[in-house]
């Protein structure tokens, strides 16, 4: 099979076997899979990973022990923990010492035509919902991820920093906990497309110091200090992007104010599910074109390019 | 009165006239006041601070509306709130928009013969309290914040990063929550000193990403990397202390690993009263020596020197 490879000498498409699926592990047919910051910092060097990138996508379940699942549409959890070690056990999963994740650290992605998976990973998606979307249930659910580590109540007010994917995806989760939701980002035409949806969105501004909860989403060392100018003596700045660069930050304005900076990674795939199933969360202003896994190479030196949003990967192409 | 003041010319030793207490405060003459950190912050510029020094302080009410305060020993909050704003309104008066900190901002402090302060902002402290201990009620207090903000079950990991004066008080105050307190300092003078109170302390190891709760009380850039290092996933890191120079972050640890950075100032001062009357939390093994308020401008020099711990001015002399 075809897959969009990680190498010492850079990034290629090889022909490779397809996986074997280990014990528990189902074979998926991969039907999109999505470009991710994190498959751009990847390929800079973060985490030194060798393989097969991609660990967003959809799928039909090929074979698994398991039948009633062959067949099936799914996304998959990243993270592949142990099960048995004490993290494991007490039920944090995504933070197994021994994990591999998905096309990040020691285990094949999905920019190829099959990838296996634990079955245990995989979440049915409704035939409703567009294979765009589908493609996209991962990062949903790590936006959902921030309503779990910090509830946001129906009156608080919400500033995402950022006006890239995440943040597209992130302000529509927390608006389904708020209305109060104002986005502040650096380029006018992203801008727009949050205000084609009914968001605040401006390039300056951003409650200055009022905020309740920030969300920081731009990836970039400055956003960290963009969202401590606007959360509130007491508030909480989420960091859901992770920066290659080492970020300076105001240590005295977080103790003065004593401000809460939580980091979040994965979330939950049912709750992402679900609302796109209602589009709560829609994903189609994002994608910008879908292209051959043939051409991968390029479509990843391209998703770095200014004003490139969502680029999705079609194997069978 | 004297006064140790920082001017425009740097700290001086100057006589000054007795501070005329406003509507609802009271007029305390004071008994000690501790040297710390955070004033030598101020000499070196932090906050842009001119007036008064200090913050740490007992001493005896003088003059006072309330008449049944008169003659008492009291410490002293330090954020003086406007009560009327939404922060003050909403319980939130440490983070007052409009407040003065004394010695810090705005109101004149407490290296000084005498010092007004709101009545609400005194604390009876009970003559059984040395007047060493009494003087440290303030960073005591500051410490006791840390599990207002992070309550801490008895089987919890904590590590203290540092292993000066904060360090030392944080660390009594965080066994009262958890037996499993240790310290990771740099000096081995001072980490003998936590030893002899039966805390373990060293230079290095410090959990090594397994510490349920770490505090950062180093005041130094490293000190965050260190607590980084030593933090579990889905660990808490305390800052405790502000560092006039920026600190450099590695956000990609705190967001895979999902940590949360709190930042914590002035705490209870009931509680920290209650700690230092039934001596879970001791003082004398910090004190170095009390010297004259006259002397103020050397102390305030010598307090930077390596080695030095805490010193106690006596305004008396």
């Amino acid at each position: 099979m075809k897959a969009l490879r990680l190498t010492d000498d850079g990034v290629r498409v090889s022909e490779v076997p397809v996986p074997e699926p280990g014990p528990g592990e189902a074979l998926v047919r991969v039907l999109r899979s999505g470009i991710c910051n994190t498959d751009v910092e990847l390929a800079r060097g973060y985490m030194h990973f060798r393989g097969t990138l991609g660990h967003e996508f959809c799928g039909v379940v090929e074979r698994a022990a398991d039948r009633s699942l062959e067949g099936r549409r799914v996304a998959g959890e990243i993270n592949l923990a142990c099960g048995e070690c004490a993290a494991c056990r007490g039920g944090e999963r995504a933070h197994c010492p021994n994990r591999t994740v998905l096309g990040i650290l020691g285990k094949d992605g999905a920019h190829a035509q099959f990838v296996a998976l634990p079955e245990r990973n995989l979440h049915a998606v409704p035939e409703s919902i567009a294979i765009e979307a589908a493609t996209l249930v991962e990062p949903v659910a790590a936006c959902c991820r921030i309503l779990e580590q910090r509830p946001i109540a129906a009156g608080e007010r919400v500033v995402v920093v950022g006006d890239g994917k995440l943040a597209f995806l992130a302000a529509q989760v927390l608006r389904t906990a708020t209305p109060r939701v104002s986005v502040l980002g650096k380029h006018e035409v992203k801008l727009e497309a949050f205000r084609a949806l009914g968001f605040e969105a401006a390039s300056s501004g951003g409650e200055a110091g009022r905020a309740d909860v920030v969300v920081e989403c731009s990836g970039s060392p400055s956003g960290l200090v963009a969202a401590l100018a606007a959360v509130r003596p007491l508030g909480t700045i989420v960091l859901k992007t992770t920066c290659a660069r080492p970020v300076t930050l105001d240590t005295s304005r977080v103790v003065v104010n004593e401000v809460t900076v939580i980091g979040s990674r994965c979330g939950p795939f049912d709750r992402a599910i679900e609302l796109l199933s209602r589009a709560e969360v829609v994903v189609e202003p994002l994608i910008d074109e879908t292209i051959p896994l043939s051409r991968g190479v390029e479509v990843l030196a391209r998703a770095q390019a200014p004003g490139v949003r969502k680029i999705l990967i079609d194997p069978a192409g």
